[in-house]
Formats: C-alpha cells, sequence, structure tokens
C-alpha cells in the first residue's frame, strides 16, 4: 500500500521542516563523515563543508542547484542567482574569497540558443563581481517534457582561516539581518503569476562575499554565527540556528527591515517576509558588544545600507523562534516548507 | 525569424562535436580564467581544472550533472553512476585520492521515496568502494512535468601532484584502454528500450582511482595524456585528445577490447562500439617504452583486465584519428554527438 509518506513533496524542496527531515532521514543518518578531525561535514548540514588543509586553513566547498521559474526575473536571472548562491553560501561558512566556481548546465531541447547566451553573460558578470572564476563545467541535454528549460548546477571552493557555523549561536548575542527581507521571493512569484505588482518589487540576488569580507577584516570574531535566509526566509534560517545551537531567539517585528513594497505585496498575498526566500542577505549572530559597530559597518557598504539589529539569542525556549510584536510575543512555529515553489 | 541554430538540440548535450563547439562558443569564448599561473581552467576543456596550491601541489576540480533514463539499468544506477563519473574525472587530471565529493538532487515530485533510498545506498557503497566521502549536498523539488524522475549533480574535489592532461599525447606514444568498450552504452539502450538482449549486457560503471593510482605509483611519468571516454566514446575522446596535441591517432581494430555480447548488440543495432559512452573506462596516452608495463599492471587490478594497447600516436594527419582493419586503413569522422541521448 502507497501512501504519501511514500512519495517526495514540493515541500520536500522547499526549504524548512519537511526538506530537513528528508535531508536528516536520507542523506545524513548513517553517513560516514569520512573527513579528518575538524571538519565541517555532510552531518552539519551548514550551508556548506569546511576541511582543514594545514598552515591553520580550511577549505570549503558548497553545492546548489537552481531551478527558478521564471528564469528571468525583476532584478536578476538563473545566471545572477547561481553565482550569488553559491558564493554566498561560501562566505556563509567565512570563505570570502572565492577559489573556484563550477558550473553544471542541464537545458531543455529546443531551448533557445538566445536566452542561454543572456544567460551566460550574466553569470559571468555576477563573478567578476564576486571575483570568482569559473573553473569547470558541464553541458547536459534532456529532451522536450524531460525538463522545464534549464537548471543549473553550481560549487564553490574557497579557503579561509576562520570557519563560521551556523550553529554558534550563544545566549545574549544579537541577532543582525544584513538588508531587507521578502525581496526574492515575491519579486520572483509576482513575475511569475503576473500580479501587476512586478513593477515595484525586484529581487535582492547579489553576491555578498565582499560585505561579510568587510565584517569580519573589521571586528575578527564578532559574528558568533552565520547563514543566508535563502529557501524558507529569516524564520527557517533562525529555526535551524536556534535548534543546532540549543538557544532561544526572540525577534523584535519592528525592527525588521521591509520595503513597502514587500510590505504591501505581503498583505496583498496572506504571505509572511519571515517566510520568504532571499537571495542577498545574511542574518548573523553578533556579540552584543559588536553588535552597534557591526551594523555601521555594513551600513557602509551598498549591499548593506539596511542591516538592522532584528533579535536577541536566549537560553530560553531552546530551539524556538518569539516575535515580539510590541504589544505581546508569540511563537513563531517551523515553517514546513517555503510558500514558494522553484524560488531558487 | 528563427532557425534550427537558434536551438538547443539533443547532440548539444551528447559529448561529441556539436557539443565541443557549443561550450566553445557559449562559455568558453573570452572567458577571462582568473586562475594562477600553471592552472588548468575553463579553456582547456580538459575534465576538470587544476590550481596550483602551493608545495608543488594542484587542487583539482571536476563537475557533472547525470541525467541518465533509465535510473536503474544492468550493472548500475544513477547512484554509482554519479560517483564513478565524478571520481573518475578527478582520476583522469591525475588526482587519484578523492578529498571530497558533493551531492545535489533534484527530484520530480511524486519520485517513489524507495527508489531514493536505493539511489542514496548505490551512492554511499560506491563512495566506501572508491575511499572518497560526500561532503555537502542539496535538494530541490520540481513539479510533476516539469523533470523527468531525477538528476543528479556532483561535484569532487581532490589533490595532485601529478596533473595529467587530455592534450599531452606526444608522436610516437602508445594508446592503451583499460578495458572493454561500449558496455555502458548498449546495457543503457538495451535497458531502456527492452531489447531483450539486456541480459548479456552490463555497464561498466565504476571508480577506477585506484586503477590509475596503481599505473601512476608504479610507472611514474609513463601516462602522457589520459580522459575517460563517456558519451561519444573512445573515438570522441581520442579525437578531442588528438586535436589538442595536434597529432594523429592510428588504432588497430583488431586490438579493441569489445565483449561478445556488446560486439553482437553493436552489430544488430549498426552503432559503432567505438562511439559509445563507457563509465568504467580510461584512454590513456603511455611513453612507448613503457606500454607493455603499463598494460601488465593494469591487468593485475580487477577493474583492468582487459586492458590493451589499441593504438599509436603520429606526427600525421594532425587531429584525425584512422582504424587500421588489417585489410587498409579508413578515416574516422569525429562523432557529432553520442548516438544515444541521456547516456550519463
Amino acid at each position: 500500500m502507497s501512501s504519501q509518506n511514500d512519495r517526495i513533496l514540493m515541500k520536500h524542496g522547499a526549504g524548512g521542516r519537511a526538506m530537513r527531515k528528508l535531508v536528516e532521514d536520507v542523506f545524513v543518518k548513517d553517513a560516514p563523515d569520512g573527513l579528518p578531525e575538524g571538519s565541517v561535514g555532510l552531518s552539519a548540514m551548514d550551508d556548506g563543508a569546511a576541511i582543514p588543509i594545514g598552515g591553520g586553513k580550511f577549505l570549503v566547498v558548497t553545492a546548489d542547484s537552481h531551478v527558478i521559474s521564471p528564469i528571468f526575473f525583476p532584478g536578476g536571472d538563473i545566471g545572477r542567482l547561481s553565482v550569488s548562491g553559491t558564493v554566498n553560501d561560501l562566505a556563509m561558512m567565512g570563505a570570502t574569497s572565492v577559489l573556484a566556481l563550477t558550473c553544471a548546465v542541464i537545458l531543455e531541447e529546443g531551448f533557445p540558443r538566445e536566452e542561454l547566451e543572456r544567460i551566460q553573460a550574466s553569470i559571468r558578470a555576477t563573478c567578476k563581481e564576486a571575483s570568482a572564476p569559473i573553473v569547470t563545467g558541464d553541458t547536459k541535454v534532456m529532451g522536450r517534457g524531460e525538463i522545464d528549460g534549464i537548471v543549473i548546477s553550481t560549487t564553490g571552493v574557497g579557503i579561509t582561516e576562520h570557519v563560521i557555523r551556523d550553529a554558534g549561536f550563544r545566549a545574549g548575542d544579537r541577532v543582525i539581518v544584513t538588508g531587507t527581507i521578502g525581496d526574492h521571493g515575491l519579486a520572483v512569484l509576482s513575475a511569475r503569476h503576473n500580479l501587476g505588482i512586478e513593477g515595484d518589487l525586484r529581487s535582492d540576488v547579489a553576491p555578498i562575499g565582499s560585505l561579510v569580507a568587510l565584517v569580519m577584516a573589521r571586528h575578527p570574531g564578532a559574528i558568533t554565527a552565520m547563514k543566508d535566509p535563502t529557501r524558507g526566509g529569516v524564520a527557517s534560517a533562525l529555526h535551524e540556528m536556534a535548534h543546532k545551537a540549543g538557544v532561544g531567539v526572540v525577534l523584535d517585528q519592528n525592527a525588521l527591515p521591509i520595503s513597502s513594497e514587500v510590505r504591501g505585496a505581503a498583505e496583498l498575498l496572506g504571505i509572511d517576509p519571515l517566510v520568504v526566500a532571499n537571495e542577498g542577505k545574511a542574518v548573523m549572530g553578533v556579540r552584543a558588544e559588536d553588535a552597534d559597530a557591526v551594523v555601521a559597518t555594513l551600513r557602509e557598504h551598498p549591499l548593506g545600507k539596511s542591516a538592522a539589529i532584528i533579535g536577541t539569542v536566549t537560553s530560553d525556549r531552546p530551539g524556538s523562534l518569539v516575535l515580539d510584536t510590541g504589544f505581546g510575543r508569540r511563537l513563531v512555529a517551523e515553517p514546513e516548507g517555503e510558500p514558494l515553489p522553484r524560488i531558487c
């Protein structure tokens, strides 16, 4: 007898609890890490892996497939997304200088060559922006109806002396987000469904390695934990970070940087921007004494102008996320998944 | 006005001349390598990239997406293929010890979880066989009809002190293949179309890093060039190697190791095993004086039992492949592409 549990559902790729459980149960459980002492491997389920290579250095490796639809959207395209997503995962691990990117493309038979060339131009421009070289790749073609248009899988390799984990929250840390939230997901949703509001919404997709590098250089050791709030948004990222560190997080609703366009679209659609994907942002845990200075540094950078302290890490309610609305507090449930499919 | 040239065709993913031209024109042309002196980057269009990291060592990086259909076939499955394909690309660059693999999976909504678990078990078993740890991954889900079942993108990272290029053929070298040819492609074709001959055909899919390592250790410097004859088979691999090195290759038809099953199926289907994909083989250029000893070493290894010298590199007819049939010689045209779609 077959049941819903026997089949993969959209939520299994949506960045929330359902995906985490699938990955834990199928890919991570009982997996031998096979890595040297001091590594961050598969079981850490972080933004990437880190492997010591001597001299106090770590090789950082990340991987992503990009299945976004539509492939061109306000503020970006699948090419810019692929490079940014991978470069940002490296940065989240503390590897802000990119040694190498790989790019494997799967195309549907009949895909317009002109679109492929536009995507490739975007990849190249974003690589230049991120100082990230593509060093090798792969090209596959599937038949009509076997794949929807184009899928791009990218991998990043970087080196760092300071690995930053997503599990490093300590009670008392401040929670910082590097800019407005929800822009990517709502821009893509709007473009996909021709909601007529897309003129005002733009994805934030951008490589933010230089932003993270600036903070790491100016405030050594200040960042205790970091994650990019992609699928499932800030809520999913914070749930995972709180869960891993065995701490709670209290968010100040009034401090959340949300553009008026996102606020309007989110209200119209009944979607909470907290659970919507971002592609050019980081959520950081920062030592309390450094938090104001880190925000000031972030705001000096073009990609950090709306950075804000949005909450505090607590020892209460380990694994939970609490929203302080100004009128009272309520628990934010861990999202089952991003409300929108194929968002990245 | 739109023409055939404006659209991606199946042959653009088929490993032959059409794919090479697309990759050159779209991905490689004018691409800044952005790599340190002494690197092997995108423009080399080798099996992977190699980047000097000091101490005489090179970081080797490779990337592949696997779109094979059917996903389970005689002798293997998409999981074993994904690990073997990536480990073998590393080995082809001289990196026989694997530092890290990444694995990004894209699933179709409704995909049976039991099949995913079987594939994951196969990935794990092949990783163990290849001493290759998966260190990070990604999971995406696309809607029904947006992707056919499952696609797996893998990347490999290895370290070597001896980078082997696919461009290193020198006139006088012997050409060695490490075993029988055509097994993978014909086994997959047979399984896909229920030809009723699949009982006799099995894919050769296997990680061959240990086989290459044995030769490199026993015969330092003997291998002048190496490539795995996947899509487009031995003919495509040799065409590319001859073209890059500016040499010709004369193949001895009677020396080609071909199993009786493959020979029978190939004759039945009118397909030349020379252009059919392999997934557990290498084509090597070897210094003439070492060739017999290298074959003897290869034959000691379970994966090299049918290794053979199959030809000679010449200074005549640069870029061309000549088949000596025993009765005369004929030019082998560069395949436009693998005759079978979605073979890897």
